[in-house]
């Protein structure tokens, strides 16, 4: 809610107000705009009642902001949120490719992918140590030990590393990883968003099967609230009622998001479509219609791969797809 | 997978193929059929080489469960699951209502709604004390002293306490909890659905919004694997494009899960419609085609209910749904 | 839109505005309510200015309907609407059964389901001539023949004909049709829409398989506005991601759509899930939550049937069914 | 279906095949691969007992397609179909854009937009003349009149026409159009589809909001089974549970049609956003992802149109994806 208050109001009325709103639990920002001084009101504030207030002599208006989220939102902080993970950034012009196997099966391996996809030009390297899948029989991730296993091929290479928490009780191993990943069936864990907004971490929020956008920008605003403000959305797909593709990547979000909120877009093409052969043509799709960094599935070997082979690139698809997506940004005029 | 073995097999031959099965990782379930012996295997089948066990001398056929749930199948289990709530049961033909207000919100509150939906009718009493809120700065719920309130609410009606956990470290608090929650938005928190597969405890678990039913049988096998068997399924409305109702009940979760699984299948009309003036009509419709029971949200007073007020029924209106159900279980002929 | 106006309006004021309003294309329909006069406008109201309007001394408010569908708006029209064919009765209060094969495939099949359906209680006998199928390749039904086939049938048994129309130029053939029905396919089709306005036959209109509820009421209002207000509508499954029933029956779009509009609303459970098995069950829920009637597809051999065949169910399953029917209407109170 | 003969097999023992299967209703196409004979069935390949076919001496194995499309197939026709609508191509490394107004409004206005449409590198002109709505009292289109501007738009500018037919009794009227197109609504009116396959005009086939696309290429099979191969496919959005945009543009059917069929593909970027500030990103992200085309709406005052303002571009904002896609298909290496 924003409360746009009459120029030249005395300041005594002003305090009061605002000792008022303090009162029922809201965090007020001041801003001006022309003559005008403006309230932010940060929290909940279905506790004030708009028609009151509208009757004081001092107010000008009462704006509510239907989307509730505040912090994530583009209409209090205009400018492009940069997440900086030790140097390699993403947003507000910068472009940045995360890449690697769905699962860290050994050193060798990762350190190999490691290897191969920084020479092509990827900034990040991904690797799932906790898996979360479907059926409790599947193989769940090699655990603390594919931690350790992307510590030393970040060593290796250079490359921060990005992985994924399913549980606020894993914390304590993620020291040394430079993104965390908060997968799709997790977006609406309240009490894990929770814990990762008191670290300060960058978060990776993918977005759930069938979540709009605005809740999405929800579970970004709870980590924010907690006061980690590092957070980058990523769109990997919804659910709808085509089978041929795994899922539906849902492309205009990259506009929305962008038009939604300041916080930096990545695209996931490879569990937006499942299908390897469908990668390149989708990651040149979001490279063209801005989004701030791409997520890609590379395995040394997809045919052996241990979770999600048929959707991962070989090494040298990958080198195609990152030759291919530079002219793309080049082409659209998005250089960083 | 059920491997059927020829009649007047060896036993020495029959336990080599039990040994290499075991050496795989599989659990072997041994059964008699006719004059066949069935071996159901239990765990990740995706290691046998099917047409390998094909050849073998002592093979009549092999037949591969597709669903790959094992210990929800119905296939396997062909008796009705009838879970126990110290005394109040549910499944194979009880019938059981769950009611009570989306929060916990004062003892006076929660005691007196209990007591009115006892009167009705009703076996069981829900209440939210951790509430998963899209908001971060919506109301969270009572937390602990929710749930102190909810186990006094239990000593004075005797009515077993159905409420929702949304993280394992809370666990401890859920003691004198008599049946726990899963939510929708929870129903792939693969770690928290593994810690409440190493407690005893009867679970509620809900469709999440954009899962299959086959998803939901995979979370409650999490569950059943980790050894507690006491699920009971819950539907709860789905996301669909049509905006008139928060959600589409799909109805027809009841009799496919009945198809495909052997635990009780409960609806929520309160939470697929989002609408109160509809909970008559889709309670109706939920006792009509077979559901093991009904979950309604009953607030003494709707319209300043902290969380969910629109589709929360008065005890009034409550008892007039439960009249009406009472009809519809005699007409179809289910009168547990 | 409805304009309220102010008590004590002058007559000379009020014509002024009427004729203003006509002037805009606007059909105005005057009534009463307290001792207001309120101008119910119907047509495309975007034409006029509201804020203009309400600043006129003698109106006292102006509500915008949201909803675009007047004619099949129950706001307009409180009362139930029955729809008479030839005697048997649907709505307000009045159930119909409409049972019969998916497609007509021979005089002694037609015949012979159409007795054992009435001696069921079927009160309709429906049969599909012209067939929209998916494939250009496949059984497209009997066509005028097939019309034949069922007038036939009527005369056997008395029963009203349901058949389903594609194309405006076949409307010769279907005089002798009591009902016709409009497929899920050409729910937009305006053009067969504006056609069968123009006819005064009943119209069973079927929703779309993605299409919102106010769709379907805007569609019924296509052939409403032409001037045929019998139109009978059609809940037969919508399209979400879940695969294991062939659509998603949205039980509730009968409560939704009780509340939104006078016209009868229909339940067709066996294309809303595509198996037979389910039909039992959805066509119970169906009556216990106040449709005015449902639509079953019966076959004399449903194997091998030239379409449709594992949703069909036998004359004996369908005594079945419609035992269960009876008891669940008597249960919830509508019995005529 | 296809058969596979093994080599060396005799003329009449094939013969013998042949006749059977043509008895049975099936159109069989002869071709070589290697040393063996393909026999490839067309029609309802139901009818034929596959393991009754394969037992037969002569046959190698059988193959059964599972897309019941033919005609449509990449499989049986491995080249990319080039459209050429009056020496504007389209497909096969041909690249359309097809650009207008939504509806055909005045004469002055058609040609004035056809006219910078052409200028900025337009290679057709599209404008609604029938227009479906969903409300029976929102603007219907000019109809035949509008036709007549578009044949005026057509002589000043050189530019061939695009416009939706929505009734097969109005194609004397499309005389002069040169591409006719299928809107969403009317994708599964397979009346209208076999009316359109006995012309020779190319059609403009939009996917329905809730179709899959194998859906959709059955409905190109109609048109194409009555002779008419002339059908270029066009990806508008489908119906998702997202509220942000109008529809959900399926981007991946763009590699996803391309890899199951050899017709051209084009993206409608205004129709599934619904925004006209969002198109520019979605047409370079069409453009990346080797769509052989797209539509855009264009308006000279997207204010004041009488339909879908707005999501329509201005001229100016025209001119600027022009550029813009320019550059990204010169990126991607695709120049015709």
């Amino acid at each position: 809610m924003i409360i746009t208050l009459k120029p030249h109001t005395e300041e005594e009325q002003k305090d009061q107000l605002m000792r008022w709103l303090s009162g029922r639990g809201l965090e007020v920002d001041v801003s001006e705009e022309d003559d005008h001084e403006l309230l932010r009101l940060i929290g909940d504030t279905s506790v004030v009642d708009v028609s009151m207030v509208e009757m004081l002599n001092m107010v000008q208006n009462v704006r509510k902001i239907s989307a509730p989220y505040k912090k994530a939102n583009r209409l209090f902080h205009p400018k492009d949120t940069v997440v900086d993970v030790h140097g390699t950034k993403i947003g507000g012009g910068y472009f940045s490719v995360i890449a690697g196997p769905c699962s860290v099966e050994s050193e060798e391996q990762i350190i190999g992918i490691a290897k191969r996809v920084k020479a092509a030009g990827a900034t990040m390297l991904r690797g799932g140590a906790f898996k979360p899948r479907t059926s409790p029989y599947a193989f769940q991730g090699m655990k603390a030990d594919g931690i350790e296993l992307l510590v030393k091929a970040k060593k290796a290479t250079g490359l921060p590393i990005v992985t994924e928490i399913m549980n606020e009780n894993h914390l304590p191993l993620f020291e040394e990883v430079d993104v965390i990943q908060v997968g799709a069936r997790n977006m609406q864990n309240f009490e894990l968003l929770k814990a990762l907004g008191k670290t300060r971490k960058p978060i990776l929020l993918k977005r759930g099967l069938a979540n709009t956008l605005k809740e999405l920008l929800m579970s970004a605003e709870y980590i924010m609230a907690g006061g980690n403000e590092n957070v980058i959305l990523c769109e990997r797909g919804i659910r709808t009622f085509e089978p041929y593709t795994r899922n539906t990547l849902d492309i205009s979000a990259v506009p929305a998001l962008h038009e939604l909120t300041h916080l930096p877009v990545v695209v996931d093409p490879s569990h937006a479509t499942g299908k390897a052969s469908f990668v390149d043509s989708m990651a040149s799709a979001a490279a063209a219609c801005g989004a701030d960094g791409i997520m890609i599935e590379v395995h040394n070997d997809p045919a052996h791969a241990l979770s999600d082979g048929p959707q991962s690139l070989t090494p040298d698809q990958f080198d195609g797809v990152m030759e291919k997506i530079r002219r793309v940004r080049a082409a659209v005029g998005t250089e960083n």
